[in-house]
């Protein structure tokens, strides 16, 4: 409970530093939003080495997916995936019904601008764990209902 | 193991990011060592409020110290401190043999420059988890072989 927390507290603050030390204005909330996004892809690349350590090498896409959903997914916010869907023509839709950086947040609606910069690191490390494992993607996240979350991986063919 | 390295990445990244977007020099670096010493107070502060959620109230200013050093560094660091000394008269020395934070960089000399940067961070965490147990302190560390770490406390009688 409390080391999750740790992450909690670590993860509010960096937003919070992030958007105290920028301007105001739209094409400054964009450039937070990117820095947030790198920053998660290098903390996901780290991350996915150690946690692939000793894993056997995976069979396919799906594969790997299944395992960002039920490993990654545990080991960053201490549950699972609850929702993994896809087209087969590589699109993921990744749902979690309690996404733990937005729990804290009022789960009304006046809120659901504020959403994105709770979001942009988590696209990162989707984005940095597939990359370490030879997938290159597109991660974007949507909320419609607070604190359930979205997030849909979009593979890039190479 | 992995969920250490989640906190352990993040935490590189956070240094990494306000030691790359400040300009270089002896100020600035005076300047990070604050902003993420002030980041590492309020992550501080909210943990100690989640671990003493349901703790019995501590009988002196030792009993707060000897949970700071084994219950919060538990949670944070995965082992408790090494060892713990005091003069009695508000000052306690924290030493931890193997810091984690530390454990990744090189462990002989010519590193030893950079180590007040990867150490801000808790000398921060441990200031606002006391601070919020009532407890105002000083926090300063100091490392001669690393990644051995001595944390020194200094009590401010109010």
């Amino acid at each position: 409970m409390a080391e999750e927390a740790l992450f909690q507290f670590l993860h509010h603050e960096l937003v919070q530093y992030i958007y105290k030390t920028s301007e105001n204005g739209d094409v400054e909330n964009g450039r937070n939003i990117t820095k947030l996004e790198n920053l998660g892809f290098r903390v996901g690349q780290g991350l996915i080495e150690r946690l692939t350590k000793d894993t056997a090498r995976f069979k396919d896409e799906l594969d790997v997916m299944k395992f960002i959903c039920k490993d990654f997914w545990t080991c960053v916010f201490k549950k699972q995936i609850d929702n993994l869907r896809t087209n087969h023509q590589g699109i993921y839709v990744l749902q979690d019904n309690k996404f733990r950086l937005l729990s804290q947040l009022s789960a009304g609606k006046q809120y659901l601008d504020l959403a994105p910069k709770y979001l942009a690191f988590t696209c990162g490390l989707v984005r940095g764990g597939l990359s370490n494992l030879g997938v290159k993607s597109i991660v974007t996240a949507e909320v419609s209902v607070m604190p359930a979350c979205k997030f849909q991986v979009m593979i890039q063919k190479m």
